[in-house]
């Protein structure tokens, strides 16, 4: 099964307490891709400029992944430079310049539009609303968002609930969203806008998936994955996008989606979140191997299973 | 197998969003015996004062709680006032009189003596050094501590360290205690300090245990228990000495410390946690069952396991 995924390709400076890397390959679209690649077929939408050179495109393309959806702008792409101090989870922009992205008007390929499977990755809520309403025949939406978008855009953010099947955010986001402190409350009230299933990412702590009751052939029994204890976080930017490209990839290769299958997709997800902060960028996205994603799954279940 | 505590017993005046309550039985010690006693017998090392009644005690007692080692001694009981805000992980102390626990001398009644389990609940690390040595015969100690030690009686606490088995903290006191910002880099140097194991509790994010490679029969990987995601946190406090409590008093119920019985321990810890948050002060652990508990065990496996 193929899963289309909209959102950002871009080039990022980042600094973290291992080094700095300067104009790197970056962006959400292209996070969620090369992870979602290890399980299944990817194609994206995204737009690029003129400085997007076949050598980051090829970086895509190695991995398989379907590029058609790219659209190539005049102007630069779009551009992100921000550090981690020694709490890796926070970042601190310095330097965000949207260039070809402002005005970024996805285009869903024709030959992209029997995909079973589709991610609206973090962009303006209207955009998620008009690509999710060109596939009509997608049978899950995962989405993403993020605290900009739910102070500014709420109504289309709104309007972006209603379509999403899982909604996948982290813990100030949700409780951003549902104006509720506390993370259980806040997660059952994001379900009521909308989602059938709700992935709370907590960073070092794993994430949680909270279940409309009934839904996905269960009840309301939330589930809990946990993250790797890992001594050394050299880049954290686009671990997020990976464990979705994890979760989501899993899923769409797995061609019915059940409790079973989620609570997989949930350890899927972790582990690639793992991997991706290893390295700098997209480096450790680039060489992995499934034999080696599984030898971590295996290590994810001994972390946290009795038996 | 009984397991013998030394720690605070104290009145607590509390204030939580959801109520206050004026002047009810707490204290480390008290906490960690209820909950305990639902797995094991408990005896407790303790100083009260004369505002301290037979009604208090006998909801030790009625638990099966040996008290003969209470002192009663002349002056006030140790009383603590605080309250939480919204978010229930930060308490805010309003009031600490430490009364007659200010000179507490701790003595382990021969009838004590007997004992394979000590846990050293968190008082002065010099305290907890003389009461361990006074038991050579123990199979298994374990301890707590808290920044107040770490800052101002780093000696002692040194000694200590070398003298628990298994030290259970929070993040920020095991990241205070190693000085390093990352939990698990801060883990390994606690362990390098000298107990064989270090449970690190993460409030609603659960709980990990670190080993040293080699102890307890098997290497070094950790082993994570959730907490439970509670829409109603209704009085944190405690929680800590519960969970301790849960943990200790299930391992001095098995009668050998296997890795195998060590993350069972760890699953009954976030039990008991997770029952202590429900209501006030003691309340829940006064009234629980053990069908209860272990019905909420497997709420938590549930919550984290594949199959």
């Amino acid at each position: 099964m193929s899963i289309v995924v909209v959102g950002s390709v871009a080039f990022d400076s980042l600094k973290t307490p291992f080094g700095a890397r300067e104009k790197i390959l970056g962006g959400a679209a292209t996070h969620f891709s090369l992870s979602a690649s290890y399980f299944t077929d990817v194609r994206v939408v995204a737009v690029v400029g003129e400085d997007f050179t076949q050598e980051e495109e090829s970086v895509m393309t190695r991995r398989g992944v379907d590029t058609r959806g790219i659209q190539h702008a005049k102007g630069k792409t779009f551009f992100w430079k921000g550090e981690y101090g020694e709490n890796v989870n926070e970042a601190r922009t310095l330097d965000t310049q949207l260039n070809v992205f402002e005005k970024f008007d996805p285009q869903v390929p024709a030959e992209y539009k029997d995909s079973d499977y589709l991610f609206l990755a973090n962009i303006d809520p209207a955009l998620q609303v008009r690509v999710r309403d060109s596939m009509k025949r997608v049978k899950l939406v995962g989405g993403d968002t993020m605290n900009f978008w739910i102070t500014s855009q709420r109504q289309n953010l709104n309007e972006m609930l209603k379509r999403v099947d899982i909604l996948l955010i982290n813990d100030g986001e949700a409780k951003m969203l549902a104006d509720d402190s506390s993370l259980p409350r806040a997660a059952n009230k994001v379900l009521e806008m909308g989602p059938k299933a709700l992935v709370i990412k907590h960073g070092e702590y794993g994430a949680t998936i909270f279940f409309r009751d009934g839904e996905f052939g269960g009840g309301h029994h939330p589930f809990r994955a946990p993250a790797l204890p890992l001594d050394e976080v050299r880049d954290p930017t686009g671990a997020g996008d990976s464990f979705a490209g994890g979760f989501m990839g899993y899923i769409a290769s797995q061609g019915e989606i059940t409790r079973r299958v989620l609570k997989h997709a949930m350890f899927y997800g972790s582990v690639m979140g793992s991997f991706a902060v290893e390295r700098f960028g997209t480096e450790r996205m680039q060489s992995l191997t499934r034999e080696a994603i599984d030898e971590r799954f295996n290590a994810f279940r001994e972390l946290t299973h009795l038996d």
